[in-house]
């Protein structure tokens, strides 16, 4: 079991549920920061389980989820959302006494829920979000550094045992993250604001551009330098989990994209009718957020 | 007068109006390459001229628009769209024949129209629209490699004098620039999808958080990282500069927004219905589109 907070955390035996882009990078970070004995991985994928070892952030791999947990002192879940239930539900009577099992999904309320109902009051449920992520996926696409300076948000429920929680917070904050804890509710608010509104505003435009005419998409593909470029490379991270975050987050989701398409319709009309003091008067208070974001060194 | 492309392009006197991102980059860009024999610039604001005598991107200021391009071979409009207009009404009856008049505004149906009212015809117009910038705005945001390998799109009407034209590209590419030749009314269809539409949409989440209940507020600026933070990036550029391109490139974004608006009305009903193979089909087809980005060397 870990030591506690500010001593470096070892745990004997780690198990790596899903080795794409997070599961792979925490696996480097574990091997950096020799945080594990052993680090066992298990990947749905046949070839994902391959490269994993041969890339070697990983020291064995399994191809049942009730081998690859047998034994650990940590099971982090590194799936989609909508995989993070029947995964638990495979491992739960394999899972030793006092394992903790964590997650690294996007929607708190959900995997809260799911591990609840699939995992044995034997374990410690800590669910947690590394807010870090690339347009990339794979085991190839990891790296340690992906971790670095970002936040963690742990939204373990009531009751929750404390060690545990510690124990995944200095799992994190090894990897090099600030961890912050919080009611899942408040996470799932604030992170469909933060991070699926625009991921799912840039899905769309990037959408919108592919339905253009084909002579005028040549040129939106060369020219896309102004802005648009930006909006694909969000719109390139991957559609499984975004799907998942979408279906699971669905509630907070739908709530910003309201409040997003009533200030839309205010930008629409003010353009429409030529409104140029709205405009100039919208432009000007969105300008602050981006100095407020500098002082919270968020920028 | 420019020798023709290929060669050193270089101007006796160029005069720069309006002194900011643009304007002064452009004038950094000029001395580096010493493309000017001299630097004329003028500025509605006594401050912007000083600073930029001070930072030395030019060699003389004036105050009057009148003096500024007295004189000139070549004249360069660096001010707001709506401001263009104005601009060269006050420059017309000071302009030498045969100078050259171009510009940098992002709606070129707008500006061609604007100049072909207020200018003689004994001047040459090129409008011309240097896709490059930052969200910084005046005379100290400038610096010469905002323009290394970006776009610059020049839209002159049919007749414009060939050699006027061949100037006004030898002076871009000479800053760096690819230069492409396009008609005003794809030019401002192009960027209104690039670039109009998505600062549009960056204004407008911004602002939607904005108005968030103030607790939560504080945590949106916290955990920006997700993909907000490049929103509010965008959101940050300059209110004036965007109000006067909303107002001007207005068809173009109004049809490309309605476009756009149809298409987040799918996204949100696969969402309310929870329609995973939907989601999952659409954030696969823009998953291509980065990877045409990528193989335009756009990336």
């Amino acid at each position: 079991m870990p030591r506690s907070t500010g001593a470096p955390v070892r745990f004997e035996r780690v198990a790596l549920i899903g080795l794409g882009l997070i599961g792979s990078s925490l696996g480097r970070a574990l091997k950096r920061q020799a945080m594990a004995g052993e680090i066992v991985g298990h990947d749905a994928k046949p070839a994902v389980r391959a490269k994993s070892l041969e890339i070697g952030f990983i020291d064995r791999a399994e191809a049942e989820i009730a081998k690859a947990v047998d034994g650990a002192d940590l099971v982090v879940v590194c799936v989609p959302m909508l995989a993070i239930g029947p995964v638990c539900e495979a491992m739960a009577p394999h899972l030793k006494d006092g394992a903790i099992v964590t997650d690294v999904g996007s929607c708190k309320t959900m995997a809260r829920d799911a591990m609840a109902k699939a995992l044995p009051k034997r374990v410690h449920c800590v669910p947690g979000h590394p807010v870090a992520g690339t347009e990339h996926s794979g085991p190839e696409a990891g790296f340690p550094e992906l971790f670095h300076q970002r936040w963690c948000i742990l939204t373990p429920p009531e009751g929750t045992d404390a060690k545990a929680v510690r124990a995944v917070r200095a799992l994190w904050r090894q990897a090099g993250m600030n961890v912050e804890i919080m009611e899942a509710e408040r996470h799932d608010l604030v992170l469909a604001i933060t991070s699926h509104l625009p991921h799912l505003i840039a899905y769309t435009i990037v959408d919108t551009a592919v339905d253009l005419e084909a002579d005028i998409k040549g040129d939106v593909i060369k020219f896309a330098a102004g802005g648009f470029r930006d909006f694909t490379r969000i719109a390139a991270s991957d559609p499984t989990m975004w799907r998942d975050v979408f279906l699971t987050n669905k509630e907070a989701v739908l709530e910003m994209l309201g409040r997003f398409n009533e200030d839309l319709s205010v930008m629409q009309r003010a353009i429409r009718k030529g409104d140029g003091p709205t405009l100039f008067d919208k432009f000007t208070r969105t300008r602050a957020v981006r100095r407020s974001i500098i002082q919270a060194k968020q920028a």
